[in-house]
Parts: C-alpha cells; sequence; structure tokens
C-alpha cells in the first residue's frame, strides 16, 4: 500500500453513482426494442438473452447491481475529505468503469462478440470519439444502435461538467484561463455556483439535442435517426446509424448537422451569452472568432481546389468541403466525402487540423482552439521577446494578459500531446500497422475524431487493428478526452507522495 | 525603405569578407584536379571552360571579384556600429550567400546542370545535411566531390563559432543555458574571450578531422576518401565519395566512423575539457551522459529485435543499429544498412530519433539532446506543479535550476518547430511528394540529416523532387542550421522597428 491520504472508498462511492444514473441511461433504449421487435420479446427469449432487449436489461441489471453494492459497501465514508486528488481519480476511472458496462448491451446480445470490440466501441461512444469497429451498422439492431448515439450523449453531457467546472478549478492546461478570462460562469457570475452553471448549461445542451431532432425530423430523417444523429452531432462524437454516414442523406440535412456541429464545437457560455442577447461580448470572444473565421477560411481555400482540380459542382465542393472540416475541426467524425480521394495536399490540411480541435468548454475534443491561439501567440511573442530582451510581453487573450503559468501549463500540454503521439505511432507500428495508418489512428482517437489516414479513414473502420491495439487506441481516446493531464497525474509518483 | 537602424552596408562587408575565405577554401580543390587529371588540364581547356578545374578556378575568382568588390564598395562603413541586430542577418545571409556562390564549381563544369540542383546540393553541404541530388557519385571528378566534402567541413567550422561565440549572446533557444550552466568556456574561463574559445574548439575540430584521416587511411581508404569522410563525419554531414555511402567499407573503417560520429556530435567543449583531463567534469554533463547512454540503449534495443526477428548475425546486427542511430542522431545521414527495409516498427524509431539531433555546442543539428531534456524534465515538472500549485518548481539541469526564460524559449522553439514541419508538410504535398516522403524529406532537411523515410530513404536521393520543392527543402535545412529563430526573427516586424 502506498502511503496516501486518497479516499479510495470515496471515489468509488461516486463512480457507484454514476453506474446508477448509467443503468437508468440504458433503459432509455428499450422502447426501442419494443417498437422494432427486431427479436420478438417473449419470455423464453429473456430468459435465454436472446435479442437487444434481454441484453440491454440484464446489462442494465448488472449496472445497477454493481452500483447499488458499492453503495452500500461505502456508506460509512467520510465525503468531506473529498480533495483535488479524488478528483482525478473519480475523472479517470468514471470513463473507464462507465465504459466498462456500457459495453454490456453490444456484447450480451452477441451483436460485438469480442469484448474487447465491445470496449473500443463504447469507450469511443462515450470520449465522443465515434470510431467504430463495425462494418455493418444497419445490421445491429435499433435499439443497440440507439444506446450507441446515447453514449455520445452521456459523454457530451459528462465533458461539459468537466471542462467548465471541473478542469478550470484543478488548472488543467489553461482551461482556469477560459474559465477566469472569458466572458464565462465565473467572472460574470452568470450564477456563481459551478454546479447551478453546469445545470444551466445541461439546459443548452438538451435544447440543442431537441432543436437539432425536430429540424431533421424536417428533412428525410423518422425519429429513430434524427435523435441518433443529434445526439452524435451535439456530443461531437460521429456515431451515424448508416454505413454510408450523413452522405446518405440530403443536402439539408447535412446543412443542419454542419450548423450544429458548429454549435457543438463552440464554448457552451457563447451560447448562454447569445441567449441573454449579448452579442457584443460573444463577437469579442477570440476564440470563437478565430474558430469561425478559421472554418470559413479553409472552406473557401478547399472548395476553391476541389473545383478548379476536380471540376466539381460549386454547391458540392463547398458543402462537401464545409462538413467535412467542421466535423474533423469538431472532431465529431461525421462524413460525406471521402477526403482521402482527394488530392493528397488537399486531405493533408484536413489532417493537419486533426491536431487543432474543438474549442474550450465545448463537447469537442483535441488540442482546442484556444491553446493553439495562445501558442502561436507565444511563438509570435517570443520573436519579439528576443528583439527586446528586458520588455516584459506578456501574450494577451480576449484582451487580458494570460499569467505565463497558464502558457507555461499550454506548452506543456502540447508537449506532452507531441509526446504521446510519437511514442504511440511506435506502439501501433509494433501492433502491426503502416505508417500512415498509425498515424491516422493516433490523431484521430487521441483527438477524439474517429477517422483517420491511412486503413482508418473516413470510408474505413478499426475492426482490423488486433485486440492489444483496440486497447491501446481506448486509453489515447481517454487521455485525448481528459485533457491529458487528468490521467497523467495518476501516472506520478509525486502524486501519492504526502 | 524601412525605418530602421540596420547597418546594410556592414553585414555586405562581412559577407564580401566571407567571400574571399570561401574562395580560397574552393582552391584547395584544385591540387585534385591537377592529381587526378580526369580531364586534361590544357589552357584551351581551361579556356573553354571545360572540366572539374576550369570550373572550380572561374568559379572561385567569381567568388573573389565579388568580395573584393563588396569590400571597396563598403570601405566608409562604421564597424562599431555592429549590434545583435547586424548578427542575425550576417549569420542568416552569410550561409545563404556562400551558398550561391558555392554552387558555381558544380554548375560551371556542367556536373550538375540545373542551378536548383547545384545550390541545393551546396546548401545541404554548407548546412551539413547531407541530403543529395546526385544519383551517381562516382561519375562527378575527384576535385568536385572534394569540395563537395569541404563544403561540410567549412558549414561545421561555422557552426562551431555559431552554437559557442554568437547564439547563447543572442539568447536563441537555450543556447545561452548550455554557455552558461554547462561547464564550458564563459563560467569556468576556459578563456574569457569568445574569439579565442572558438579558435580554440577549431583546433579540436582540425586534429580530429586529422586523426580521422589518418585512421581511416589505415583502413582500405586512399587519402581521397578519407579526408572526404572525414570532413562529412566531423562536420556530421554524410555526402560520401561512394554510392553506397559507407555500406562499401569494411567493419574497420565503418567502426572508425562511429567513433567519430559520435565525438561530431559531443558538445566540443566537453572534448576540450577531456584533453584538459577534467574527466568528473565531463561525466558529469548530463546532456553528454543522456547521449551515450541513449545511443547505447536504442542500440541494444534495435540489435536485439534485427538478431531475434531478423535472423541477423549478432555483430552486423549491433554495427548496422549502432551506425544508423548514431548517423541519424548525430544527424550525420551515412548510411550502411537500408532501414527502410527493416520492420516498421524499427525504422519508425530512427524516424523519431530524427527529432532528437545532437548536443547542443556539436555539429549536429536537429531539436538538440539537451532541449529534449529540458523539454522532457518539464514535462514531468509540470505534473509535479499540478499537484503541488503553490511550490516553486524549475527544472534542474548539471544541477543547476534553468531560468523559466530559458524553459519559456526553449518550448517555443519546440512548438515552432513542429509547426514548421507541419506546414512544410503541406508544402511539400502541394509540391506532389505523398505524405510519407513528405515527412521524411521536411524532418531530414528541417533537421539537417539527409536520408529520410519515404522515396527519400536512405537508398534514395532527392534529384526527382520539382524545383520549387527543392528551393523549399534549402530553406528548412537554413532554417533548422540556424536553430529556427536566427532566420524567423528576420520575418518578424517587430525586428524592423526602431
Amino acid at each position: 500500500m502506498l502511503k496516501t491520504t486518497i479516499n479510495y472508498k470515496l471515489i468509488m462511492r461516486i463512480i457507484g453513482h454514476l453506474l446508477i444514473i448509467e443503468a437508468i441511461f440504458m433503459l432509455l433504449s428499450l422502447p426501442f426494442s419494443v417498437y422494432y421487435q427486431e427479436t420478438p420479446i417473449t419470455l423464453s427469449n429473456i430468459l435465454d438473452l436472446k435479442g437487444d432487449f434481454s441484453a440491454i436489461l440484464v446489462a442494465a441489471l448488472i449496472t445497477i447491481v454493481f452500483g447499488l453494492l458499492t453503495h452500500f459497501l461505502t456508506r460509512k465514508v467520510d465525503k468531506k475529505s473529498m480533495s483535488k486528488k479524488e478528483s482525478y481519480f473519480i475523472v479517470s476511472l468514471s470513463w473507464v468503469f462507465i465504459s466498462l458496462f456500457g459495453a454490456l448491451p453490444f456484447y450480451l446480445s452477441g451483436q460485438i462478440p469480442s469484448f474487447t470490440d465491445a470496449f473500443f466501441e463504447t469507450m469511443s461512444g462515450f470520449t465522443t470519439t465515434g470510431a467504430s469497429i463495425l462494418s455493418d451498422i444497419e445490421a445491429m439492431p435499433k435499439a443497440l444502435l440507439f444506446w450507441r448515439a446515447l453514449t455520445h450523449w452521456i459523454g457530451g453531457m459528462g465533458i461539459i461538467v468537466l471542462s467548465l467546472a471541473i478542469l478550470p478549478i484543478l488548472g488543467i492546461g489553461g482551461m482556469q484561463l477560459f474559465a477566469a478570462e472569458v466572458p464565462g460562469p465565473i467572472p460574470d457570475k452568470i450564477h456563481p455556483r459551478i454546479k447551478d452553471t453546469a445545470k444551466r448549461l445541461w439546459v443548452i445542451y438538451v435544447a440543442l439535442t431537441v432543436l437539432e431532432t425536430i429540424l431533421l425530423m424536417f428533412g428525410e430523417m423518422n425519429f429513430f435517426d434524427a435523435v441518433c444523429h443529434a445526439f452524435a452531432t451535439m456530443a461531437t462524437g460521429g456515431f451515424s446509424t448508416q454505413n454510408a454516414s450523413v452522405a446518405l442523406y440530403s443536402p439539408y440535412t447535412q446543412y443542419i448537422i454542419i450548423l450544429f456541429m458548429i454549435f457543438a464545437g463552440t464554448n457552451f457560455t457563447i451560447h448562454y451569452l447569445a441567449l441573454h442577447g449579448h452579442f457584443t461580448r460573444v463577437w469579442k470572444n477570440e476564440e470563437f472568432r478565430y474558430y469561425i473565421f478559421g472554418i470559413l477560411g479553409i472552406t473557401i481555400i478547399i472548395s476553391l481546389f476541389l473545383v478548379l482540380n476536380a471540376n466539381m459542382n460549386v454547391e458540392k465542393a463547398f458543402r462537401d468541403s464545409l462538413f467535412q472540416i467542421v466535423s474533423i475541426i469538431t472532431t465529431t467524425g461525421f462524413v460525406t466525402a471521402d477526403y482521402l480521394a482527394w488530392p493528397g495536399y488537399l486531405w493533408i490540411i484536413i489532417f493537419l487540423l486533426m491536431f487543432v480541435g474543438g474549442s474550450a468548454g465545448s463537447t469537442g475534443g483535441g488540442v482546442k482552439v484556444m491553446r493553439q491561439i495562445i501558442l502561436l501567440k507565444n511563438c509570435a511573442m517570443e520573436l519579439k521577446r528576443m528583439v527586446h530582451p528586458n520588455a516584459i510581453l506578456p501574450v494577451r487573450f480576449n484582451n487580458k494578459s494570460v499569467s505565463q503559468d497558464i502558457v507555461f501549463n499550454i506548452l506543456a500540454f502540447f508537449m506532452f500531446y507531441m509526446l504521446i503521439v510519437g511514442v504511440s505511432i511506435v506502439v501501433m507500428m509494433v501492433v502491426g500497422l503502416n505508417f500512415e495508418t498509425s498515424v491516422g489512428a493516433v490523431a484521430a482517437s487521441l483527438g477524439n475524431i474517429g477517422p483517420g489516414i491511412g486503413h482508418v479513414g473516413p470510408v474505413d473502420n478499426y475492426s482490423f487493428i488486433p485486440d492489444v491495439g483496440k486497447w491501446f487506441l481506448s486509453f489515447l481516446m481517454l487521455l485525448g478526452r481528459l485533457e491529458l493531464f487528468t490521467v497523467l497525474i495518476l501516472l506520478s509518483p509525486a502524486f501519492y507522495k504526502r
């Protein structure tokens, strides 16, 4: 045993409670089993564990029982001893436990016969990555596809609390900057209490999901497809209910999804401000401006090339580039075009966008637009500092000086990011992937995107990767989703010292 | 005209002087023309500009005339107005001018008919990169091959002054750290005056080159091959006189070259200390220990795999891995084995080593071992800082705290490095290279290595790349060789403001 003051019982108690909530969410998939009846729901089928209804029910029961057991076994825990250290554990372990139990419906139904695959798919869901091992998505029972989409949506809810309430307190990777400097919850007193802030942003999250579902139903989607795609969009997940992803749908549907991907990749406090009519403050937000103009600028460049060099129709070129760019930059991972079929100098831009990511405080993953802005500004500033070595030249963000500690932390974040990318490419090549596929799988998993380059491109899936590789990529998804530090700190010896 | 106090005349005057020195070096190639007489040296051949003797002579004359003209046109210059700003220009432009004039012998002789190719080859020489556009090296006249090797050696001399005398004063990328904190010239008072320090290290550089030449002649090499390979080794350049590079030679010769590559990639103050018997201080040098043990560790891993998986003879496996690893980490670029023919999980390690580079204060290029150590230590420290947010936890190097400004500068250096890698990959793909080749060409050029991955691997050359690509890669070589900032600062608007 390590000599430590970490309250493991408290950690398990909270995870137990989260599992009970997860089980309740699982049960939400059952109406689809009943409605579609892909396997007749009979008592004998249920007892034989046959069909999706039975699998989901049993999975939910196992999860509830485990949650309740944990609850009762940790009854005597001291709740007041909750500190930062426990929060790191809770955040990291909750994603692992929720994915382990969340894999049960897929595994028990026999729809994903390998537990590795089922875990990969579920971790990919909860981390809102959207990398899939399924080669025939449409063959899966609707209720399980609903649960698959729901893992995204639950993951997205988790990320909103995490990035807006927990990470700023832990001081991870400049997230405190976003909370403290951006017109956001704390300084602008949207509501002094973090818990309520998270709840208010959840209301926005739910409202946007409902709105997207309705708008998608105005197109060709039925309720089931609409709600699944809305879940995957708002969480910047990317699981579709169709083998062809969003390419199957009309331009109207594609534009709706583009719009909501942009919403999902936006800092949720921006939505809050916009809803309350503070448009000037929305516009003054630097990250938001870079995010919007960045998307537009790159879309114009790529559409131009597609029109001129690939002789594509103007509207289709614009729509295809906008969709793909928004999908990658927000780390959603829906596809309407195989960007790897574009000329190399175009898809390489898409690939590099995998290292940008969504806005801080959105459901998007990756390095984040805010961090990239600060990194680039610091680069320019460093040249200025060399010209004027005695001047104090801080980086400015949203018209405020950023403390050196925060810039330092963001630089270390980027360094860790690249280091993990490098080591992971070696691991994937040891596993047997080629260079391009290794680079693509690592960038797409760590960045919580889904499609990468090489053999994990937009029209491929991850099923061919050996099991070891799948577990490793699942770990990368977790690492990326939790902003690296939350997980890495648990590996630091200093963490366990008194 | 920009409103600036930059003394351009002084800059040109110094470059003019350097060109005169370059012309004298060019003339050193002539004895080989005379000795080998590959084209008979007759008056008519000289007047017809036929053969290598004539080309070198004319090139040297053009260079001298240009140098003298510059000298006389800038006679009235105020030498005392020399400031940091002028030094950035002098350093960057001198490499460009010396390469432009240095390309003349290849171009005028018709041996490299395209000026782009001749410039690429020469910039690759002076930046000690070693990337070549020649497909048949052995077909080139000996005197020109000597000049080709000499460009490396002159480049290496330049780098020693630059990294030991100029960059620390300019405060570039932690080089001041190396000068101020490592047992080196300034704090240990090897000699208080930088100029003399550089001269003393030049003596070591010359002595090691002579020693290597002699040792190589004990093997199967004649004087010509020995001296050319010694030039290329000590400068960590990599141009060989043979199409098969060093693979042609005996194990004895290969081990000699390995040893001197290790010397060349070592901080030259380490050699100075060792020569004066300060072995404890050599051993206490952190960068040196990481460098040596890093090479050994990776060699053991790769040899083991080659023995076990590729069934290779133990000595050959050890020699091949040691040679390739030392060649890449010191950024020399000699080859004795096609590492791209090894399993992917082995060559990917070689590829990642391209981002490490030699020691600071050596002739090696790349990011540098010292910077990588500080970057990694800062990563570990950042985790510790998150556990103890109120503690002051500086990075320690050679048992001294490193100032936050220096760590900041190194982090910005790395950020710039990766940013340039990203943008350059896009450029090379626009030029028409595939992903793997683009990545390889960029890493190998920016890191001043030579061989990369893809179609610019150890058994390939750069001739197939379109002209635009060659000019761009030449720029990357310059950028990498001058530690990025020296060139980038010239692109910063702040630089030109009063």
